[in-house]
């Protein structure tokens, strides 16, 4: 039984947690990403944080292996990262390889909606399923698929792109060119610009959830068009790959039922019955510690020495 | 090396194929379904058909096993058949182990959009493919899904019910009850319904094909509409899985270019680049015989004691 230490590699913000051999955050650290200082600074900033971790440990105890969730294009199997958009200073470096000579620990790297995906699905709101499928939402929208117990990675390791599928090829244009988009409905930018819209007036995505908390009928309905589109896109994967249990996480899940209402109720009228009747959509359990989770599991796995 | 038969159980014709040890379809039986008569019925006369293919075998020759594809809701493990729409005098019925019993010969049964696509993965064109989507698109449309070589069932074995995924959530009512299914705009049913709304004339769905490949306006639009639901529907569950070969099968898929030109030109309208670049629809290569070479890798499949 080993101590690894899981990292959840954001856009702003390096969160660290030191998992224990019965799967608890011992302890954690939270730094700025700062990408912009390039992978040396960013690598050797987190070296000195799972150093920091290290102190935590019980006596007589080391760390056997590191995991890390980050975001954007990369190789699973190398840990090398391409294409980061909120990330360019950490872009196209061989990211794992770098922090893995720095720790002089073993790291493995992944997509960080899979990762956060393995924390649900062996800690969270997927643990009792055989199958699962985790939808992040927040900026973007980010999707990924355990089926029968493993990832689906796909052909070109590009599966889980589920925010661009099309909810209606007639409605919005998204910024990544197609129109009506997933995201282009259900994300902390939608929000915001769909409240806009119809009011007028600029808030963030946080501050439409706590309107619509406190009875707002436009938030609330901003909410329940985005949950509605959720829906439809949750049946047009459930009719395709029956799986039966969806877990939304990500800052846009924290208005839990009033995104996860509408999008359950627009289920049945997109999907056949056999499927809408088994179908769970649930809210994230684990929060922002799932890709913590999921990165320290991500670890014991490599230590194992399974794929 | 052994010698067996296939079997493609369909609405209104029971095709069979007996197959050699190198794959060849050595000869072909067809005969009507005439469900109403009864699970004896269809059975002897299966029997009867499996009796006559043997007479085609080489001297000293035997057929070891068998396979059925099968329309509708059923289970691929006992053989059971459940709800079959346009075969409600064989619905609900252990099929599989009445026909194994009758020929004292090893029976497996499963749907016939699954039974189709491991025909085309293995002997068509998904040959040379890792992975790969078989759609097949005639009075319904169906999917089947290959990843990393083993079909997806599902949490329910209802996987691959792609002709009920939302194309336009405001669009055109299905008979499921649905708005804007895949099918709705991609079936011959539909090709139907569109030329005699643009046209007032009713003509077959294979008429409105033979009109467009004559250069009919009115039908080339029909199907142009059609291939760009389709291509839509590609792009979306391409996004999702990352699977990059695509192949159309079916009635309706003898339309050829006239419909696949269509969705490939929507595919790079919805989804990434890094995605629609690699993705290829290609139409089917064994065309009416993907179901028999599909059924005879199942039952060697079975003789091999895989599942």
């Amino acid at each position: 039984m080993t101590w690894v230490i899981g990292i959840d590699l954001g856009g702003s913000k390096i969160a660290l947690g030191l998992v224990s051999p019965d799967d608890q955050i011992l302890n954690r650290r939270r730094i700025d990403t700062d990408a912009d200082e390039g992978v040396e600074s960013v690598t050797d900033r987190i070296s000195a944080q799972v150093d920091s971790l290290k102190l935590d440990l019980p006596r007589r105890e080391t760390v056997a292996g590191v995991g890390v969730g980050a975001p954007g294009l990369l190789d699973p199997v190398s840990g090398d990262l391409y294409m980061l958009v909120n990330l360019p200073g950490i872009s196209n470096t061989p990211f794992r390889a770098i922090l893995q000579e720095k720790l002089s620990l073993p790291v493995k790297l992944d997509h960080d909606a899979k990762v956060a995906a393995l924390g649900e699905f062996h800690f969270g709101a997927g643990r009792d399923r055989d199958s699962m499928i985790y939808i992040v939402i927040g900026t973007g929208v980010g999707a990924a698929i355990i089926y029968e117990g493993r990832l689906i990675y796909g052909e070109s390791n590009s599966a889980g792109e589920s925010g661009h599928m099309t909810v209606d090829p007639n409605g919005r244009l998204c910024h990544c060119g197609s129109r009506g988009c997933l995201e282009t409905y259900t994300s902390g930018p939608a929000l915001v610009k769909a409240y806009a819209a119809a009011s007028g007036e600029t808030i963030t995505g946080a501050e439409v959830t706590r309107r619509a908390a406190a009875g707002d009928v436009v938030a609330l309905r901003v909410l329940r068009e985005a949950g509605r589109a959720l829906g439809i896109a949750i049946a047009s994967i459930a009719m395709t790959v029956n799986i039966e249990q969806f877990v939304i996480g990500g800052s846009v899940a924290s208005a839990g039922d009033l995104l996860l209402d509408p999008a359950r109720a627009a289920v049945p009228k997109y999907s056949f019955k056999a499927v809408s009747d088994r179908l769970r959509i649930t809210a994230s359990t684990l929060g922002e510690d799932a890709p913590i989770y999921g990165a320290a599991y991500l670890a014991r796995m490599l230590l194992r020495n399974r794929p």
